[in-house]
């Protein structure tokens, strides 16, 4: 959730209201457009299947980020506003207990009917209603909420991604996402360096007037050991050498959850490997060496830290290592595959796990309302996972940014960067 | 799979191929179309999701009734043909363990290429690759082949219509597959009488040169003891009544595995009926009383009958009268509701629980080949169904027709009828 | 249930009922202490233990046969009778509805107390209040009681070992029930042969006074092809062909429900096998060639039959040839493991499956009352055994006894006798 | 794990390795027969029975404590040892990968032998040969695993209280463990008070010579906001306000993960109650007001605590406000209840679940050997749990200690405390 804004002098206030709703107004516009562009290379059918119950439809997520407009902005906001369907809200709702009853999340694969062009038109009314509240004049509580339903859209437009995936790599056709594969040729994976960190106090947490969710305040101090962090991901040609040198088969090296998964499931390569070969949303490509290693589990990512000799970093030394890395910013743009190019890697690749669980920074407080749902109640058996994905929208990356998974989920871009005591 | 066929003499030997070519040509011209007609009102998201792991989406029967023609007739039989995709035969088959390995049934919700689109195309290539084929000399093994496959997609058809109820009833929209309800106004049920016979041998099965099921021979004698069988089917009054009277609560009523199924399940009416209305492929509409009750289980037709002071007949007590009955041939037309039409209903409304678990006649033998899986092989834990449904293609149905479904299973249109012993 | 006793002249009343009671008294003495006689061997530790749902601690056996006699004679029929525990009748009822509620049989194993001997003095108290029962003057539907719950008590002798056996495999010491192996050194099996029956009207099941359960009446006809059924069952070594065949690695030699119970259990040998040995209640033994094969469910039998040529018989077929084999009776003593004696085999060796699923004889009724719930209420999804097992008590063997199983289960001493058309 | 023993001066050296070894030896004495204490009130078949997966019979902990001495100290460290039995290795590993396969966790309760009497033998047999390990020169490896494993037998204590309570409670009787309620006549619950902290960087985890657990080490600085933490545990009196208030009835009060499983089971207050009852020990026992509430899983405690507007504490400030606590040490004798003593109550009545996730301290190193699987592999979706309960041996309870257990478990004995922002 944004933090408050702080109001400006009196005489420039309408001005800053009418930049402010101008560029909310074009954020929205382009947010809207870029989902219905990620969905245009799905048919019908590929919209409407769920592969997990993890996992969510093409044309489900098309129609919950709509509802989410819907629901905490156009029905209490916008006057006269009339919903598009009265049992929308009951579909469409992922949640949020305190608006109401939902759809369970397994069966959201049953649903053939609103079909994708029903979607559609209910994205453009939707659409054109948040027109007529932005044309209004704007609390800066509509404003706050508008802001966070472009990042609750992009957080879904990864998801979209990651899911479809998923379906496309359950059919045994191997179908592509589009065609095409990473940008530029392999390359010999670059020796990896340490970045030392003395220890002591620092800052974390996100503090300032730009947006964040409520997740990442307060900005708090943490007190840190002397260690030292990766310069780079760990990459595929490491993790074949983690596979060849037994990694999925010694006990030793696995948190015991983590050993009772691999026994579970079989698990002897990260998801999507088949041999030498990746499945990607291009379809099967060989596995590029010098490329970070993605779709790993919570347990395999650290399974390969201690085979390492290392360990996992905590999402303190992660961020406080990254916030001075001047590399970043802008630097990736959004791709439907990591890379092996240079730099520091912190974002623009792949979500890199930590060792840090996901629970409330101190002083935390969740957003009021039904917002308030959005973060804090999954603060339990989740790890987090720090800097983004080459799919995570460039504007949606940040150097606070708190993701979280269960430690045995792998269809999220999720990978890892090493870090040690000193 | 069709008896043996007797050569006519020699002199008319052509001609009666030409005309039973023909035959062929126009049955198999009509069932492959009458398929298309069936999904023709269904969108390709409703034809992609699989709501249950017995039921198939509509695109698999679509396609899967395609692969049979193929991978029986096409392949082996048709020089130089070329199959429309080198994995539908793995992604089409459905159980035949002889043909090869093929994709899970469960999993066919998850498939969601080839497109709806692509299965017509596949569709077209075989249908014109069959008309190559009956323009040939043609074997009496192709000619019974081709007609079995008639017959197999006949089947297909009533279970597109049962699997797509089951997908549509799963949507919390309640959508219709096609507008409009049973024909005529609801009546009252007519009094049931009962319908007597002194015992004795019988001779029950198929026999001649019409198609049948090889499940539906040999001809054999049957020894029965004096019965009654009702001359109508159980109501939806009568079902109301039972409710009425705790059946769905009074174990002593229930075979003890019945009884455990309604712990688990929470039963307590038919499949589909939510408090007075009925989800049907015309979406709700109220219960009509005198239609014949559908959707229930064997338990639940097993517990009805033993509260009505009755018993369920066996399928030679089914056979027997229903065989002396002039009434039914093409008495009742294709249709998407059981009706309260007058006449016996042994044919054209509802499937009719016996409580004859479903083997194998005395000398049964499995057709040769890998049409032999069929039917043999799903002779335990079934319960035979006799007569027809509403949904069954009028063509399809057989006095000496052995349907079977597990005593659980409720999507498909089963029914009862009484018996008792004099 | 027994059948109806016809009463003897006036005259000589009093000096048959004294006799029958004495006879019933007798009896009952005999099969109460068998039971602990059974018992004997066993810890309190193994009384304790269930080792799967469908099996029963042997401390659960001596008190739910105890219960019996308590709840369905000395609670309606003996004055002033005290229970023993007002909480027994809740804790060892096994499936009587009409009784009451009942602990639920997956949970028998978390029951530590009563203790064994807690449960020893419950079936003295027991004991004394029956003779006080048979001391008073009896009717004849007390005396049929009676009877019924000696019966009843002997298949608990027999599940009762049945269990224990299948405790003591779940042991990774793999303990003796007793030691010793079975009698008689091993020898070559006999030539099979086969015993022809021309086929037609048949009569089969119970008529007569002797006592029999409510399933097998009534006595009926059954009509009958020309067949042959083996003059004796199948041996391990047949078994053993079948396995080195590749019998459980062929799907077209088994039924559809069978193959995939292979696929999902792994299946690879009769219940018990372990290489060339077999887990017995006198510990680990070596295979015996010439030994019936037992353990073997019906997907197995019947697979088995599939690769001989054969099939499994019918119940009919079965009772037509046992009833005329005059060698029987008398023949096999108790014992706890089958034998490679001489003779038919038909009894006292293991039970034989059939191809018949279990239902009623046409005109069945169940017992009145309670007791009405001992066998009817079985009637689906369950696979019938003829003959009895080496652990069968002899005085509970009969030539129309209707053993049943689910078609999965292996823990029964169940084994099989092949048949063919003629 | 033990920190390492700095070496006193060479001249006294053997006094006190001696007077070392005398401690060490009776220390083993103590708890050994305490053990066998705590086992004596049960019989051979409460020993016996595994209640879930979590759980392990009585026998079980008698014998694994005994495997744990055998394996890590007599095997590699007693010249001429003979194991007791060559199995009991497979038998009784709980989940030392390093050591060789297990018996599955899930089935210890199949095993019904060896029985109670063969474990009372064993343990005699290992108690005789630690005596002759004791009697030889010890080196301070061998006399800290002596301390580790007199530690681990501790916990197993609890472990068999904590599990034979679970089995006693299923079952429909109600038996109990022993006579007796809590000492003490019920009284009001004293007023809460608040303890408050100032914040700023304290240090926190284990340091010096006295023994502890691998995983309360290294003792590290944290940077702690100020706080205040209640005086005394949440009663069960509150607890009831929690429920009166509709507390498992409002979604808005719980994490995600807690509402589906309040969902999934039904709880409506904590294990073990049953309307103003509490199953004990000692048998059912009305509710005291004024005691501890406990048997909560961390997801109800954090729901109580959201509830009440407060939170759960961190590890980090439970141990900073407990260090300083003048009165606990010493003053809760081991009881089998908790009680409504004056006091912090931060000792010897209820575990205290605190919202920190269980992992590594900074710099943590887990032992060296097959004894560092004691606690770092079970770093993952874990909830850390503070003080100690009445059923905790005294000697085994430390500010520093660490127990920790999965947020839905509840039968430990788990309660609360809370915690608020200054």
């Amino acid at each position: 959730m944004p933090a408050g804004r702080t109001a400006p002098g009196t005489g420039g206030r309408a001005d800053a209201d009418d930049r402010e709703r101008g560029r909310l107004r074009q954020a929205l516009h382009d947010v809207r457009r870029f989902t219905e562009a990620l969905a245009a290379p799905l048919s019908a059918e590929d919209q409407t299947v769920q592969s997990m119950p993890d996992a969510s439809p093409t044309k489900w997520h098309r129609a919950h980020t709509s509802w989410f407009f819907e629901t905490f902005l156009l029905e209490p906001d916008l006057p006269r506003y009339r919903p598009f369907h009265p049992e929308f809200g009951y579909l469409f709702n992922s949640y949020y207990e305190t608006v109401g009853a939902r759809h369970p999340r397994p069966e959201r694969g049953l649903v053939s009917r609103p079909g994708t062009e029903e979607v559609g038109r209910y994205r453009r009314h939707v659409d054109a209603a948040m027109e007529d509240l932005l044309d209004r004049a704007c609390t800066p509580e509509t404003a706050a909420l508008v802001e966070l339903g472009i990042h609750h859209e992009q957080q879904h437009q990864e998801l979209l991604l990651m899911d479809i995936k998923h379906v496309l790599s359950c059919n045994p056709l191997h179908p592509a996402y589009t065609p095409g594969g990473p940008s530029g040729s392999p390359r010999e994976p670059r020796k990896a360096g340490w970045i030392e960190h003395g220890g002591g106090l620092v800052e974390v947490g996100h503090a300032g007037p730009a947006f964040s969710f409520d997740n990442e305040s307060p900005r708090h101090c943490a007190h840190l050991v002397p260690f030292a962090l990766a310069d780079r991901l760990v990459t595929c040609a490491e993790w074949n050498e983690f596979i060849d040198d037994g990694g999925y088969a010694r006990p030793e090296l696995w948190l015991s959850e983590g050993w009772a998964a691999v026994q579970a499931t079989g698990w002897r390569a990260p998801l999507y490997w088949t041999d030498d070969h990746l499945f990607t949303l291009a379809g099967e490509l060989p596995v590029d060496p010098a490329s970070p290693v993605v779709h790993v589990s919570y347990f395999e990512a650290d399974a390969f830290a201690r085979w390492a000799g290392c360990r996992l970093p905590t999402e303190a030394e992660w961020e406080a290592i990254a916030a001075a890395d001047a590399g970043y910013p802008g630097a990736a743009p959004h791709d439907l595959h990591p890379s092996s190019a240079d730099g520091g890697q912190f974002h623009g690749e792949v979500w890199q796990w930590t060792s840090s669980s996901y629970g409330p920074y101190p002083g935390y407080r969740p957003a009021a309302g039904a917002v308030g749902e959005y973060n804090g109640k999954f603060m339990v058996n989740q790890q987090v996972l720090r800097g983004s994905a080459c799919i995570t929208p460039p504007t949606h990356r940040r150097t606070t940014y708190r993701n979280f998974f269960p430690a045995g989920a792998r269809w999220a871009y999720s990978g890892l960067r090493l870090a040690r005591d000193l």
